[in-house]
């Protein structure tokens, strides 16, 4: 059996451009990676593969709760959970990609020893243990579901994520503490100051290293700041990738303050805490959606400018403004990729 | 999402011929069902599949050992061992069939909730678990798999197998004992006298039914006896189509008795067996391997002739003689099915 990469983009070769799903025109040889983790990414990624159809999403593997969580304890592998999302944000529209993104989100039910498992979580850890190789793996479920683009891994071993967080207790509103694992993290009461990774100076899978270099456009975001975005800042090789490349960066923000983990951040507050966690690294756009920030958009373009990055606003939201819409998200991404 | 039948053949469609795998010629139009369960019936589809792409296979759904039994209790479902074995056997001989192929064979190792669970039996409970529907679940695997032909169950509830065997304690050799359960039975001490099912009345699945009543050719074996190729002719409506069809029969006789279910029986006695249970049904052909009914030959003719059958010898054993070779045996089924 072949362990090479059947269904990933290969860098140097160009693509053909295509027409994309809501039949806008794609953006020809656009190579766009976007980082991130959970609900955010997908959001991200159903947008992109509207626009490109060479999308590299480079995913968090710190989960450690739910189906993730018990297969990283079973068997050591990278828990899939977050890469699994991707790849089913990644399916086509058609039949074939509609019913695979079901089947692999699908979660058995019951109480024996299955329920809770992720069905695609399970496909994915099987096809590790049978071969060896996380991104080997990840690239058969790709060609399986026939997906647009290529999903790879923040590094190539599980990490952790450990939060200084102020004010776990509410009686002591000045003391910092260390909250460790990422579904701890996302929940902790308090205001998280800064994030850090055990192992602190995990490997890139190479892969990933080569998709930044090689890219466009880099997204970052949106999703749960400090557990989806902010690691990958954390990976000495991808911030490495990250300064070195020509690719231009965009920061897509959320539209709502995630309980927990951002509380009560301001817009403006996650773009000072990225560039806390990145000093060296500017970026050239931050994307907002403009009734989320309605009321703060000054802030937001002093806060855009630490950053070294022009602000655009767009419509970018959902019906009920708390999730990004994929065709308005696309719709933004195409105008600003073609922009400069 | 659509439930109908995507990778299955549709009855009353003429199929085109293709050229095999082996390079050998297909058989123009030829519909072959095959029933069993297990390592005999793959050892048959591997088989069918090199003589036609009209192939669909009918199999045993009793089994209650290992992680197709986990499965059962666990979800109420149908065991899908055997049904996925038989997809797997489906599969092509080409990089994306023999990844496929291992990939739903894997099975975890370890200690822990998924140990000893098969991927492809895991992957099959969860697209029933999120169809409703066995029929759909497995043609969807089968257009995954890109397997050549259908994988039926034999009927569409679980079935329990129970056994009268005679002389399980040794020291009462004539006593007349009943065992239940696939995995007890397939491992009796004693001489198994005869099976019945629980329930005794299982509706068989539609699609089975019709796939008998449209068939050239109708496969029975290699298996194991009771448990894999008898039960089928227990199932009221899977025995009422076989009368009915206008279809050729063919026994597929196995290499070597099974230790526990068919310990020293003579390939005469399998077809006795097989008569037993099938008083009405007529057969065409007995299909043995030459070396192993050296010296049986006479005695098994006349039990062909219980069967209102012919006796076709050929070499179809493998190297070691236990296990039929796929490539032989499909040479013997396309001279057995081109010569009347």
């Amino acid at each position: 059996m072949t362990q090479s990469s059947p269904g990933g983009a290969t860098p140097g070769t160009p693509r053909t451009p295509r027409g994309m799903p809501d039949g806008e025109p794609g953006v020809p040889g656009m190579r766009v990676v976007a980082f991130g983790g959970g609900h955010g990414l997908a959001a991200s990624l159903s947008a992109l593969r509207r626009v490109t159809d060479d999308v590299t999403a480079i995913v968090t593997v710190a989960d450690d709760g739910g189906s993730s969580g018990r297969l990283r304890q079973e068997f050591g592998v990278l828990p899939p959970g977050d890469l699994r999302m991707a790849l089913a944000a990644l399916c086509g529209d058609d039949d074939w990609g509609t019913t695979w993104a079901r089947v692999v989100q699908h979660r058995f039910c019951g109480g024996g020893d299955l329920a809770g498992h992720s069905l695609g979580n399970l496909l994915i850890a099987g096809l590790w243990d049978l071969l060896g190789d996380p991104v080997a793996g990840l690239d058969w479920v790709g060609r399986l579901l026939r997906v647009t683009g290529r999903v790879l891994p923040m590094a190539a071993v599980p990490l952790d994520i450990v939060a200084r967080v102020e004010g776990v207790d509410p009686a002591a509103p000045a003391v910092i503490s260390t909250v460790r694992g990422q579904a701890a993290v996302a929940v902790t009461p308090g205001r998280v100051r800064s994030i850090s990774l055990v192992p602190a100076d995990p490997p890139a899978v190479p892969e990933a290293v080569a998709a930044v270099r090689e890219a466009d456009w880099v997204v970052f975001g949106p999703g749960s700041w400090f557990t989806s975005v902010l690691p990958h800042l954390l990976v000495p090789s991808l911030l490495s990738a990250l300064t070195a490349t020509p690719a231009r960066k965009l920061v897509a923000l959320n539209l709502v303050p995630q309980p927990g983990e951002t509380e009560g951040f301001s817009p403006h507050r996650h773009l000072e805490v990225l560039a806390d966690h990145a000093p060296s690294l500017s970026f050239d756009v931050v994307l907002a959606d403009v009734a989320a920030v309605a009321g703060a958009q000054e802030d937001l373009r002093k806060a855009a400018k630490l950053l070294h990055a022009s602000l655009t606003l767009a419509d970018v939201a959902g019906a009920d403004g708390t999730r990004h819409d994929p065709v308005r998200l696309a719709a933004a991404y195409r105008r600003v990729f073609t922009a400069g």
